[in-house]
């Protein structure tokens, strides 16, 4: 089967993720996963919220949007209609997760990291590209505040790196990093997201025609569980390159 | 290793299915889950939404919601605070979704059915509990919408069973319908959502502590295939009997 | 005349009142009147809201909901609407001004109860029974929380029983406790709040069609007080009895 | 006794009813009790509610609010809050029940009148001057739409008068129309609505201390019901006159 | 030209200032610019928002809203819609920074005063008479404050009166103080608030059809300036009456 | 007096207008001055708003909102708050009116065009650099409007370039486009906006410390045509080139 824009079914899309992308967060990212671009910020600041006071434990969290023209028809701009809508929070809630998945919060001291994912522009993928990015930015948040001596010295916050892509079965076979056009026509779709040594932190499957048999699952994990290690190389390369954007 | 409420590992808690709980509702479930109580409604309206009018096909949607005090400490009353968290749309979509993986919209025609769930007593498991006890009062709204011909003779809107049970990994054993005190305890929690014929319409697992891996995946996956059966034959059971409540 | 449900005028439907039907909550009951039943649960936490600190004294209040289906026709959730009805807020603070008039805050010392009344069937006195039964959960944590000494010993912050009956005018004939469908069709309709010792806390009658004129008044108290007299004692019967759900 | 501001028990605070008070209202009055001042404004559009539609009945409803400095101390505005209080809600819901009952729906035709109330300055009784000044602008916006054909020749949308009083007992006494002090020391607290006849359409009353026994309850009943005949004149009397503001 | 009033285009209509109207708030004053009626109430509170604290400085902010029926039309409340308009922000911002212009805020101390603005009927130029009348009760709350020694004595937190008005072009001539017929049909409106010694605290030109050249600009603003110098004078005036109301 | 940043007072900061910006949107443009980003995307869709319908005239509005982390301290995303602050409804409102003021809606038909100005990063002079950019995705939306004859042919319903900067006084020097750090110490503040001919479409002028006088405001006129004009220029070659991103 040739996929919509030639890939083979176990191929990324094009990934490129720019460091360094505002000048005012303590780390941030531009990525994109093919024509999904999510803006990707890391904000610190000292302090955690008041249920957490006085633990010596920090905070990660994470908040996620789509501008309204990011995708192919105007959305209504939630501040606008004057609530978040059920995608959107249970979205900014994986991201947050996934990303205190990789948090020693004891490491981190009482301290409180943002994370905002604003998508740009979408074309599937979107939760994805974010939680992706937005470890990078995160990366960059902690290394600022070991600089600022906020993270104490000798800390080390992040235990691994993480990552997350989208997988599901189209027409009967199974795809990795599906496209908008993909995903619509996409029996099953699921949501991996791995740390860096492989194993998973989310698995979200969803049967949007027939369920799925154990056998599916099996190749759609298969699927991901690559591509989350192609991710983390992808991860590791820019983090170790100079800031580029 | 003996669980807190003496069970095995593969075993689920006391099941009751009690049906024709309210005298409005045209399908209603109190359903219970060890010490978790939900009470769900199905509402049979003609007409769909706006946006699916004139498609010939029906439409199925759920809301959750938990009374203040269905937990140990109580809690705000949604309502009062103006928003619904993102727990609680995240669960209302995941209700909806479950449900509509067994309607076939053509043979239900243009009517909605809604599909209330409140959680009158919380001890763990009450979106899964909402999920099973939903089923069947989806049945029974069906079965008052084919005899009162709103939906058209010979007409099979349910298109399988669906239930759901939650699994976990506490202290290293894979377990069966964590209750709230194993959930807390749980370094992996999955909910899975399983048609009658064992195959998969959801399966949403995170790492709480340590990431999982393939072997553990599956392990929870056993047990909750398993418990998803034990689940199809209760609901088969009580919509055979009349109508007990 | 003959009533609908063939009851004398001045007669009240079956009442049943469970205790103990929360393993959460300090005290829980679930009252019938007829076919409206009404979940009540009250909430005891040491300490007072920030108006009233340092006062020595405690504070009551209460909050009504309705679920969606509890009427014939599915009602929209508040919570999903944002905002909170007038009708709600009205009943709500009907309710807490109901029990506070039989609460000695200096007794009850700094710490706040909350009942939680949540119709899960109507059919007419949603709030009267919720009223009936919230003292009855009201009286239950007071009794917890003077075993729990965080209400001091030989302190009694209860100063009465406080009970609430419907009374209406329908086709001439001043009627007890209605149902929805003579709720329906009263031309007057009140509500009366009394205590145990037969005096009023609140007397609330509004002319659905023509105005009401003294004498019709008069009936209608005399009923409602020998309604209230006769929930006065199924509350003690029900407060007598081993706690029985 | 003598009162805080030397009056009798039985006897009304100066009432003021100024007509005409704005250009643009149909019909507009600023009424005062004593220090109390509300601005009522009576607006008419043809057309009815979509529930009310095709009835050939027309619909009559209000809305009341008070500025936030009209108290001692400033309250935050509703608007600025985002939601409206439950004691707004309350008043508002009166009102509009109260002017309804001197209302002939088939007489009004298919069209709206609505009732704005905005409390300028409080001083206790701002529910009741509500209504009485209420009931004013709206008799004067049925006579504007009567001039314009909007109200069918010879039919008579109002009925009869409405107004209404505040009565309570303070030190044992029973008084009319409580000043804010007065309010703040009464043991019980009533609202009495009643048409230009002396029949009820509303009768609230609150035990603030005590609970109050039926010879109480018929001391402020009488009270009430001679205050009403008292203010139904005064009403007769702005009408009577030329527009004066 | 002659205008719809019959007034010369650098003529004000008339304008009163009535100070003392409200018997509860620290300064209030009803000012009306021909029909156009604004009721303003400065309230005095000790402290300052917590952004404030410790700086020695007071705080004084505005709110502006305008009454249901104070236009032509209804509109709705906007408490009732649960969100204040874009118009309202905006305006409520300008009085505020108006104010803010003749305030010292070391002279004020931690003291704030929040003006309300609620427009009581409307004929065009709502804003500018708000921050006209608005000035006047500022000025009223600040020497009650200097009474009761809030204010330190020997202190000025007033170091200027301010005033504003509107001017426009209509079929080509610049006109001041437009009323709201002459307001629709401006080509150009602008609104300016001045101080007493003439200089500038706002200017805010838009062009409502074509855009405006300078000259056009120049002709408005000379306007604008004699229009606040009177308007200087007549706040002038009124503060040295006795309190009128 | 050597700036911030080594412009002369009367220079603009780099401007770089990239469109194309958006897969999806009908006309986008990223736009910077200096180090402020302004994401504008321009949506077309056919048809008006309700109450312009069968006018024959088109509609355009505009939506402005900043990141959370645009600044140099991350604000509350508004859509969490669940309202709309005054400054952002006021930007929303300039840039709608600043381009209307170039539309000839008769020419533009019964289509709407939704300009969305995101803030990417600020650092002064947002609005601005929105509506700036916002005219140049308005211009291509509309030429793709007239290539998929939903504009009729030959209709041109663009009829000027409209453009905005910001200038101010800064120790006692008027400068042009003032970055964050000028515009804080700024005492009087101004926003120009003006068409490709030179003329005003809205000027809104604030003292921030001592008011100004008519002279100040000479000079920061002249510096602010001065500065449209250049931007005109810049927009017109944007438009020229092919779309570069």
């Amino acid at each position: 089967m040739s996929r919509i824009d030639g890939r083979t079914p176990e191929q990324l899309r094009p990934v490129t993720i720019e460091r360094g992308w505002s000048k005012h967060a303590e780390g941030s990212v531009l990525i994109s996963f093919g024509d999904t671009k999510v803006f990707c910020t890391a904000s610190v600041t000292e302090g955690v919220p008041r249920w957490r006071k006085g633990s010596g434990e920090g905070w990660v969290t994470a908040e996620y949007s789509m501008l309204p023209r990011s995708t192919n028809t105007r959305g209504d701009r939630e501040a606008v209609r004057g609530k978040i809508g059920g995608r959107t929070h249970e979205i900014s809630r994986l991201i947050g997760r996934s990303l205190r998945a990789v948090i020693d919060y004891k490491a981190l001291g009482e301290n409180t990291i943002v994370l905002d994912c604003d998508v740009l522009q979408a074309d599937g993928g979107t939760r994805t590209a974010a939680i992706t990015g937005a470890y990078v930015a995160l990366a960059d948040a902690v290394t600022w505040a070991q600089g600022k001596k906020i993270v104490k010295a000798g800390r080390k916050p992040l235990t691994d790196t993480v990552a997350a892509i989208s997988v599901g079965i189209v027409d009967g076979t199974p795809l990795l990093d599906l496209c908008y056009e993909e995903d619509v026509r996409a029996e099953t779709d699921m949501n991996v997201v791995c740390t860096g040594d492989g194993r998973f932190v989310e698995v979200q499957g969803t049967a949007e025609g027939a369920p799925f048999d154990r056998k599916e699952l099996g190749s759609l994990l298969d699927l991901a569980t690559a591509g989350c290690v192609d991710l983390a190389t992808l991860q590791r390369e820019a983090l170790a390159g100079t800031q580029n954007a």
